[in-house]
């Protein structure tokens, strides 16, 4: 055994010791496509060569360097980047779950499980909680180690879909968190994950979806993955959605965008008795009457992070295999060396989901 | 007030004093087509013009006058029938929820909304329970009166499909006792609350559907309604479903047949943790290993009867309004005066669902 | 018949035509002992001859007349109070569900039964909600009328008991909302709701239970209901609960406090997945980190008001029958003369519950 | 390393090379208690010095070679016995989770943390699932070897209690699959399961607690456990609980006798919309009219086995610190060497819980 915790016999494809890599380098902007070595699984862990790679809000944080990746990200240097899915092609000692020459995809939250959280069907808040691309090495690189348990198997999809399913987790762990079929539900917020929240209440049987955002071309998307009311979030939101509920309002909110000023939308037009899912990171405080706008009016908040583990996993892969259609989002498809073009798409609102693939340069 | 409890006000358009309606008049085999005074609304009652009434399995066994009859039905005589949709044209005193013009679905289930399962949201089963049509005048009339809590408002609904709301709550209320978004499911019985069921479970993003019956045309329907795959129930149902769904089996089963070797099967075929509604009504009694058929495997049985009163009216209604589509297992629309016809199409097993049109016949 | 809607038959005792009753009568400070006329129940309602009316927080913003009171009660004169048990003493027509000569408590939300929230389960949330002195005439008099639907009753209970039933009912309410056996809880503020809610829990099963206040006399009750741990709500709350919980934080959170600062512990000091019940009624606005207080730590947040129409109210009946002891909660019963020092001793924090007598006073 | 995957800097205490231990060495009735080599644990496995094993229904089982056994048991020789406490004496390799000389319990199922059940929180019905003691080598013997995972930290409980908190867990599993304070609860069978459900109902906050059994002495214990009543299980059980209930019937049955006649008196007794946990092994098949007992009914049926992994050990162990109180169960405390007195002391029906006690016996 020449590398440590590689079974020799389960190689089957030439790995080389160099690869490209996108590397967060300094506590500052900017990223460098850089040469690292390619990493090797440890005990229970699998290598990964990176078909596709896509562009998360997060990853933009840490490019741009605002006051979250600051005090969140590293340490430095570290490769970034966590929505993935790839080819396994090595596996670490131990891994039984997995083989070499399937398709995976990342479940991104690594977790010790055994804290409380863990051990009672709660691991996506893991007191230990390593987030990949963030806190450990990540996959915007031609391979990526995950531990074997994280690498979900996604034979049979596409790579672009199979690495979009950690979004979709947290469109489907944020819509189904209770039942949506036959409800109406207002999705707060069009980007990525709240367009694929928009296809999969509209796929899960949702009654009336109403779709707001400041962004007409977001909003244009909406209508394509199934909103039936595309609302323009400077207006009297709440007033629209009451008007076109019989007075009652929405059951189900999803809110995908971090704003403030939607969420009090959302407060305002959700039904008496209704429910809140909060997905969208909001990078300020949000000022509350939390008598008005939650207790009178017995809602259920939810706080919505990561995905269930696996649980979210089973039912987004059947979604997919069901039919359940993400190709809209996809708008761009860019080599790893263009990601410069990747973060500017993403930042300028232009774009759905940007997909980094890290096979496609000349080598 | 010329009549005791309706509004004179209120009424809008003429009602006749007599009406033709189907009558059991003995506790026999057979039914009575005759003239009978058409009922008024007490207080908190409406009286409905019936537009559609489609023939229940239960009806059948009025009919046909068979053991659940002898210990069910009466007293004689009795105008039976009960899923129905007509337009309201009286109201007693007291009623405020509907209006005079409204097209109205009958909720079956007459509660008393005193017991404590009435005041436990569980009126479904209340302990004063009677049937419309089993235990008080039913709808195989051109009118009947219903208590306007029953009286379910479905303006923009068709007739025909303004009736099968109730048998469709049933399909509702069992495959949405947990939530079936990317669930496996196998329905068994392909009658038509079976059919519903399909068609509900598809539109509510289940993944892999298998439906089973012994009736080939019926199997050819649920293929319609959104099933995956069909599976003659004289097969090995559970190796087929195993096969199917990686050794796992369903997640989810719908019993709408009423018979045992189904129940059998499905309990074969359901993945361990899953869950088993049971909705078809068994005449006869079923033998189980209890330890190795429900308790080693973590089930969760449900017994399902009527509906949630109302929540299922509202998941149901909506999912009419979003396009579930139920045309295909309308096969036969008959004058009520056709009744001998109705009730011999459902017996014979070639038909989906027969509805009576009480008004279609010439006075 | 000489009262319209009232049954002669049905009457057993004298009822005086007038009654000493307290009324707010101009919107500001102050409220007017007085005489009133006994009012008559219409349809569907029953007279109450009023034993216990206690003090709730409400009614002494109505007394003190703050901002909420502007905005909320109304219209004046009216008589407030609305926790209440007392005698029914005579039905209105169509009354079938309570007899004459039974004690009853009051649910004091009046609903239409009619909205969406009271046909699926939420009446609680009814969205023509009117409460009991504080929309309608209250019970801080001799006699008072409730809807039949509204009157529990509650033979066997002492009077005084069965009217905290309401409290009480709030109390039960905010606990169960999910199971608490077995769960460690944090009960934030210990007026007499959140003294209840302690008594509860550990009634039910809870683990350990942590109680916070301002006051050390509270916090000396709140051992007494069965607090394992009193903190000083002025301390580090979050740390002091972490410590004491292998620094997991407690699974649930009952904020009765309706004081910023105590939900901002709350947050602190519950555990990721875990869950926090609102209830205590905050008059200013709350600044939350919504992303680091509830969306990563996936908490479930449950607005809660009034109690479940009726579930609630079985469960609280239960724990009652079985032994719950609200005794030491009870700390000054007077007559409704002395409505002035009851006032005074619920604005003082240095009482638990103030129980008002409207029959001690002489005639 | 001597020792292949002990780390033997982690050793602490001296560990001879041999134990005894009961053995099953034929499938035939009788057990062998015999001199074994002390195994040695795996990656990720704990030696365990046992001071507490007591005897389950299912060892009985074994010892008697009954049908059960003959189809479940094995491979021979085996040594049985499951139900244990005992002190953590070495670590395998990769064991971070509890250490040498922690008390622990041991979670007998062991599961593949890999199948779709384990994946989605039901490790309990693990589609590989083996047991200790019946599949593989159990814990009637000095020493034993578990999963890390399935040792269950227990510092702080006498060993006989860490020992029975497995059967406990059952009874918390099957009492609070729904919540249960306020419930009125039937428990049918009072054997140590049925009576440890009555205590953990008691301390959970139930209402009236109706106690099942044949045997009177079963019955006082019951009593002693907190029943309201217990009633001899050949009377009309339905009617006694229904005369109990104001006609309504219990809310929750737990069927812990896996008698027919006891499920069917359960059926009978459970409310309208209630729920029936089925814990109790049947070793003979059940005849059911599903129609009337079950689905009129609206009953939710569970099948209970094993424990959530891990949620009902916190639970259960939650209890249990805040005084849930077992005493009254353990009858019976004997050394190993009296095994054969122990068996029959559980089958005579004469005993509560029977310990024995591996290290109490001269060497």
């Amino acid at each position: 055994m020449t590398q440590a915790g590689i079974a020799p016999a389960a190689r089957r494809e030439k790995i080389p010791s160099e690869m490209r890599a996108l590397v967060k380098e300094r506590r500052e902007p900017g990223a460098t496509l850089t040469r690292a070595p390619v990493p090797e699984p440890g005990p229970s862990e699998v290598l990964v060569r990176v078909e596709a790679a896509s562009v998360c809000g997060t990853d933009l944080h840490i490019e741009r360097w605002d006051r979250w990746a600051e005090e969140n990200f590293g340490p430095t240097p570290l490769v970034f980047g966590h929505e993935m899915a790839g080819i396994v092609v090595a596996l670490g000692t131990g891994v039984t779950n997995v083989e070499i020459g399937q398709r995976v995809a990342a479940e991104t939250h690594l977790v010790d499980w055994t804290c409380y959280q863990c051990r009672t069907g709660r691991a996506h808040v893991c007191q230990s909680l390593r987030i990949l691309g963030v806190h450990v090495q990540g996959t915007f690189a031609e391979y990526a180690v995950l531990p074997a348990t994280n690498a979900w198997v996604s034979d049979g999809l596409p790579a672009e879909v199979a690495a979009l399913q950690e979004p979709l987790g947290n469109a489907v762990h944020a819509a189904f968190v209770e039942e949506i079929a036959g409800q109406s539900v207002a999705v707060l917020g069009c980007g990525p994950i709240g367009l694929m929240a928009i296809a999969v209440a509209r796929f899960a049987g949702a009654s009336r979806i109403f779709a707001t955002d400041v962004n007409p071309e977001r909003l244009a998307l909406a209508r394509t993955m199934g909103a039936d009311l595309q609302i323009d979030a400077t207006a009297d939101v709440a007033t629209v959605i009451r008007e076109a509920t019989d007075g009652n309002g929405v059951d189900v909110v999803l809110e995908m965008s971090g704003a403030g000023p939607a969420l009090h939308q959302g407060l305002a037009a959700v039904a008496n008795g209704g429910r809140v899912s909060l997905l969208g990171t909001h990078s300020r405080p949000v000022t509350l009457d939390l008598s008005e706008q939650i207790i009178f009016k017995a809602l259920r908040i939810y706080g919505i992070t990561g995905r269930r583990m696996f649980e979210t996993w089973y039912r987004t892969s059947a979604l997919l295999r069901e039919g359940l259609d993400l190709s809209p989002i996809i708008t761009h498809r860019l080599p790893l060396s263009r990601y410069a073009e990747a973060f500017d798409l993403v930042a300028s609102g232009h774009a759905g989901k940007v997909v980094l693939l890290p096979q496609e340069d000349g080598r």
